[in-house]
């Protein structure tokens, strides 16, 4: 599958490596710099090159959205038309200094983008774990346990597509309803973030939902 | 430890007889009659009995306050001062229809009972995760991997009090910050209770955070 980075920053960057090295064509695209987006296509170690938004809007298969909050229209407004793409998008409204969600509550990032770019097929997922725990769940990703990934989103088929790609990362997708209740899984990452940066036990933080069973 | 247990419900009439089994003086009050109260405290098979939330706010060491959103007016009259208690809440904002929640971005369920008692002590925990998991959890307490369960609160000795109850049910307390942390993780509760009462998994549902350390 080929699959489109835009947002080749913390997230995106090390999912967009993962995506290469589990066999998937990526085109890493709008970092800092074209310099930065060559280094992770070179360090991907997979069929990875650098790109431009434009070009996965017109190839990529699936685009991981995974840009700051307030980047979203800047990077929108690059790609162009997303038609029918299949957009997974990790990236939560934040203000801007990362402390508050600006949207919550009665909506959700993922619902304000749908909205955005009504024709797109958009899933909400990797948005409630820290970046610094998606190589480690890669690499132990052969374990009988996986961490959990909640996903949402309104087609059926984008989403399976997105569980793939959960699958592929390592953790085991866990299907969470209707694109609407990204505007319930959307908060959680705050507290998740604060475990992870200001707990004892560190950023590589994952969580699992278990079923008990009599 | 007494331990009162407020709106003894589906949630508060699980929690007591679990309390009442690990060993602590539960009074029950708060539910739909006097009968369904006195059949709790029989069946906790511990020392529990049938009593009103106005003796709960003199005696008890710690409340669990268990009842519908709609009902905390209520239930706080009837308690009478509640200074210096340790309020241990997993009552979630929710609507009539219980489909939606009144309170969430800007502030929590917790956040408003936290102003209505201004002086007690409130910790906001057991409110992410099924009623149907808890005798489960407890039953399996003495395994080594407990489920987790985050609380937060503003007050350190009622924090520390709630993570004693959090682990004599059978979770492994996780302490997600101060009270206003409440306002993203009660959202959580709904894809939970999505996962738990529409997926296939059924409701004996619950979630553990994992570090992974390489």
């Amino acid at each position: 599958m080929r699959v489109g980075i835009l947002g080749s920053g913390l997230i995106g960057g090390k999912l967009g490596t993962i995506f290469a090295r589990a066999g998937h064509e990526v085109v890493f695209s709008y970092a800092r710099s074209e310099q930065k987006l060559k280094v992770l296509a070179r360090d991907a170690k997979g069929q990875a090159r650098a790109g431009t938004p434009r070009e996965i809007a017109q190839e990529a298969d699936a685009v991981l959205l995974a840009v700051h909050w307030s980047r979203i229209e800047d990077v929108l407004n690059q790609t162009g038309d997303l038609s029918g793409k299949v957009i997974v998008t990790c990236s939560l409204p934040m203000n801007d200094d990362n402390t508050e969600l600006v949207v919550a509550h009665t909506s959700s990032g993922a619902e304000e983008l749908a909205k955005m770019i009504p024709k797109a097929r958009v899933v909400a997922t990797f948005n409630t774990v820290p970046s610094e725990v998606l190589f480690g769940v890669y690499e132990a990703k052969r374990k009988a346990s996986r961490p959990s990934q909640v996903y949402c989103g309104d087609d059926q088929r984008a989403k399976e597509l997105a569980a793939g790609l959960i699958r592929d990362v390592g953790f085991n997708p866990v299907d969470a309803g209707p694109l609407r209740i990204a505007r319930y899984t959307e908060p959680f990452a705050l507290p998740v973030a604060q475990l992870a940066y200001e707990g004892k036990g560190g950023p590589e933080l994952a969580y699992r939902f278990e079923w008990l069973r009599k």
